[in-house]
């Protein structure tokens, strides 16, 4: 049952749409993350995070600044750096890359610690605050940009920092004598030390993982405990003293894995936490983890899925609220979150065989993810909302953590270099590489070489995804291949069809996959027509927020009605059951994206005076006739401030 | 010019609805209230107002409990007292009375302060903090306690105390040397000391009202001074420290009354304050403060007022938002600030012979002022939303405000003697007393005593308002007198029709009142019919959270779904364009009420499993008859928790 990794060196994505992606992260967010967290963006908020590992190396005075997680910044923008490395050599990059890892090598402790914060501010503190104060997240970024690293650039550097930090984790954490049966409140060293055990097979990482993983939740409670200890000081202040050490169920660590019944708490916690289960339970082989999987994505993805594939529906908390709940205006969305939300479907895909889990990784990725930069790749949401009105979000707070543009960074700049590190992995999502069988899960453009238990098997995935229908898939390899390839067949697509060679084939179809066993060979070519027909997808009647509303998709992108193309006032703009779909190709900002036209009607006042409101009129509104342009939503906001919505009233 | 205030004494409430209210509030709210605020009741937060009066009068040894303006509850309770006790003699009740303002005569300091808060707990600190602490808010409700008391009693006990208060403030603050340049956080004392005018002609308290309002928004800011002065401590920590004092919109303090062009910040401050000027206003002949009244009454009555009468639309500062910006769920609309409403209304009425401000008052006493109290008459609600989903409530922060049930009595417990007080004093929202002519403003059962410039008028107002759409008016004076009654014609109805002793008449009819000028005389008897068919209110074009939806109105009375009727998942619930309604009684808890029904449909999942999110559908609902039930949303909540909606969707 061993899944293998695909080798990113061997995977080149050609994708016309999201290589243009990787381009951008490559030619522009990279860079300019750079300056950001060099603080050389004057509009931006200040980073620090490098001068954070100068000071906590010597090298420079001064003092730590910004958010007790700052490191991860820097932990991140080198994973980006990595895959980034595999995709196309970049001598000087590597160069400056390889320059942040010393750095970061001085900045550790002998001892194996290596957080800036703690090492800079409060040295005597270290490991009193896991509740609330982010070293074993901190580490565990770090450790993913060491295997990144590694994999990236076979340079062993960043590896060997990372194994020491690892090893020094495992010597104060378990359930020895003199050891703290702590874990983190925020949950990223799981899935770390997965990746890690992965690279380096050492089994005391992956049981690491298992202690921090099942010591979860258990009572007495290691927060209130550590709280106690340090005399119940506490570094978060914004709901109250200690909130995050009393609200549990926010960390996810309110009650055992096990007893869990719901998506609670936190979302980027919550995902990032099961990436981590699902990896271990895999590898162990745990039942009960993979139970334990599986009911609490069910839960989550069955009823606190968003359309756009945004998950976490409150800004109290970035939390979940609870089964179909689910604002669209005041809706949380982070985008971290659909990018933990991918991490999560991609091991639960090596777990099962089963392409809901790679419906639900598009869906984030052609929306939240997608959209949580903007085209010019300088720019990102980290709240995601499905329906926006620029006019009020000043006066209700509400809508406080709502922007109606996207932003150059943050103070707490989570989000733009997750997008960096997911957009130039976007490789490892791809496959799912069993011995026996090649999953294709995502239909994005590539060159890959991939290793089956009969030699490698070379393949081209080609076609303009998302945008049209076909997709090509042609084997390359230069010696025949006897596997299995397994085409996900998307959920959102009523009819695809297979031509093999240029004859329709029919393979057994399960759990959302075709299978196709064949000695493949030089010239076999395999034709996928998903046909992408305009789509009116239904308000879930769970969902009081979508009642008697639609929603526009075609192929697996979600659009949404903006103020630009539609005017002021969108909830006026009514769908008709029965309308006509145009879609046409874009142009400027929208060139090569396809958007859609039909005729709806605009409810407006029957005088041209606004009805006062003491007078709440009895005349039914007037009705005309009007031309919505739907655009994709992942670029909504590209044109400057105005009103956006995706569920549209049917008429 | 000058406006009578009817003495309640000679205004006999005899209304069948209205007048159950009253004997509910006189029967079972006061001497309710009056065990809460001795903390006898212990299911109820604690209150200790009583014992904070015991302790600063020196009768009891302890520490002063509760918020900053606990004094209020006191003050408000015996203004509800004094105008029961016009209602119906009750010498227990007002011997208990007598002897609470003994033990405030008592806590007054031999200077004229009057605040048990700063007398026990910081007398050195009196008058440094008015951002934030609420004295003259106290003072104010004090001042209208011993006005109401005096009105209601004969008794000047009360009224010498106040004026000493009043006295004591006068001296205090101005613009003299010596005097602090002050004014309130919490606006109050304004509208006080304008019916302590009214009743003691003193030009000093006209002028210090003035001075107040006037004083307000001016550059450089009190607020920052009186924060300077007193070391920069603040006494409300909720939102950060010192929040009040730098959000000075929160308490209209951020501009002066004559630039500001919209009701914003904490609602119930808002309302108060206007209340004051537009008293002063007329009284004054002061035209540039009409136009503020004018200006910011339309602001808040054409773009900020929801259909129930309430106003607020977000928790945060209990504030108006902005123009048409109207949340059916997230939305505050307190009790005590739909009261101030119906204030504010009264004293634009006395400026304006215009029914518009009667329709407004008219809906915020039948929807939110009415549906604050259950109709046990021991429950209230704080917040009054026109939507609650109570499964959702505990999990979505947003909702952290909303109740879906009635609640003993609160921490805070502004809203419940606030309901006590507007009830019993009803008799001075009825009319207009002006010297030439009686305007009806609510057709409310009563006996009354009118002064006329001849004579004195007596009248009898009958019916079943607001369920029959009948009114009548019989004179009953015993000699004729020649006057004008200018009969209100409501915004809500079509086609109102008047019979004099039987025959049609047709008198002028300006600004929604109809103006009958004759020598009346004892048997002449006016009918006036308001029918009163089911309306469908459509939302309005500029909210964007009634796009696409309907509201049921019949008479002043807004009427909603709740799931002890209509089941769960009342957003699937939808109202044919067309679908006739039937009106008719209901039993129970709704005897005597007129209930709706109609037939509408419910949509479905098209399976009995819900539908997981993941898979979106994109198969319509299902719809499905359904019978609708609509309450007058004014008794929701009265069966438990359940869900409740006032805009429905339009099939």
């Amino acid at each position: 049952m061993s899944i293998m990794e695909p080798d990113l060196h061997k995977l080149n994505i050609t994708d016309p749409f999201l290589g243009q992606y990787q381009r951008l992260v490559r030619d522009v967010v990279i860079p300019y993350q750079w300056e950001a967290i060099n603080d050389r963006i004057p509009e931006a908020d200040p980073s620090h995070a490098i001068a954070n590992f100068r000071i906590a190396a010597g090298r420079e005075e001064g003092d730590f600044y910004g958010m007790v997680f700052q490191d991860s910044d820097v932990a991140k923008w080198l994973e980006a750096v990595a895959w980034s490395l595999c995709q196309k050599p970049d001598p000087e990059l590597e160069k400056t890359a390889d320059e942040v890892i010393d750095l970061i090598a001085a900045a550790q402790c002998d001892d194996g610690y290596l957080n800036t914060y703690f090492t800079v501010k409060a040295p005597e503190a270290r490991w009193t605050n896991l509740a609330e104060c982010h070293e074993l997240y901190c580490a565990g970024h770090m450790i993913e940009a060491g295997v990144a690293y590694f994999q990236g650039t076979g340079k062993r550097r960043l590896l060997e920092v990372v194994c020491k930090l690892a090893d020094h984790i495992d010597h104060v954490f378990g359930r020895g004598e003199n050891q703290l049966r702590g874990y983190p409140g925020h949950p990223e060293i799981e899935l770390a030390l997965m990746r890690l055990y992965d690279v380096t097979q050492e089994p005391r990482y992956m049981a690491l993982a298992q202690y921090f993983i099942e010591e979860r939740g258990r009572q007495p409670h290691f927060y209130d405990i550590e709280y106690e200890k340090r005399g119940k000081t506490s570094y978060w202040h914004n709901y109250g003293p200690a909130w995050m050490v009393k609200d549990k169920a926010y960390s996810q660590a309110h009650q055992p894995l096990s007893e869990q019944q719901t998506a609670t708490g936190h979302a980027v916690r919550f995902v990032y936490l099961m990436t981590g289960v699902a990896h271990l339970a895999r590898l162990s082989q745990d039942e009960s983890k993979r139970q334990d999987c599986l009911r609490l994505w069910r839960n989550m993805a069955q009823r606190q899925l968003y359309i756009t594939g945004g998950i976490g529906a409150q800004s109290s908390g970035e939390a979940f609220s609870s089964d179909y709940d689910l604002p669209n205006d005041t809706v949380y969305a982070e985008s971290c979150a659909s990018i933990g939300l991918m991490m999560f479907a991609r091991r639960m895909l090596e777990m099962e065989a089963d392409s809901q889990y790679a419906d639900v990784m598009e869906r984030a990725l052609y929306n939240t993810v997608l959209g949580g930069m903007a085209l010019d790749g300088k720019h990102f949401f980290y709240v995601n909302p499905l329906e926006v009105h620029p006019k009020s979000l000043p006066f209700n707070h509400i809508y406080d953590h709502v922007k109606p543009v996207r932003q150059r960074w943050f103070g707490c700049a989570c989000c733009p270099p997750n997008i960096a590190r997911i957009l130039t992995s976007l490789g490892h999502y791809l496959y799912t590489v069993r011995p026996d069988t090649l999953f294709i899960n995502l239909y994005v453009g590539n060159s890959a070489t991939i290793p089956t238990s009969n030699g490698e098997l070379q393949l081209r995935i080609s076609g303009n995804y998302p945008w049209q229908e076909q997709i090509q898939i042609d084997i390359v390899s230069p010696t025949p291949v006897s596997h299995t390839l397994a085409l996900r067949l998307p959920d959102w697509c009523g009819s695809p069809t297979v031509l093999l060679n240029g004859e329709k084939v029919s393979g057994e179809s399960k759990r959302g996959y075709l299978y196709l066993t064949r000695r493949w060979q030089e010239g076999d070519s395999l034709t996928l027509t998903l046909p992408m027909p305009v789509r009116r997808v239904y308000g879930n009647p769970y969902v009081r927020q979508q009642a008697g509303k639609v929603a526009i998709q075609r192929g697996p992108l979600v659009y949404c009605l903006e103020e630009a193309d539609n005017g002021a006032a969108l909830h006026n703009l009514q769908l008709p059951a029965q309308s006509a779909f145009r879609t046409f190709e874009g142009k400027g900002l929208f060139a090569h994206k396809i958007l859609i036209q039909t005729e709806g009607y605009q409810n407006a006042a029957s005088s041209a005076q606004p009805q006062p409101l003491w007078q709440y009129d009895s005349a039914p509104v007037v009705r005309q006739p009007k031309t919505l342009t739907f655009i994709p939503w992942f670029c909504w906001a590209n044109r400057g401030e105005g009103e956006m919505r995706i569920w549209v009233d049917e008429a």
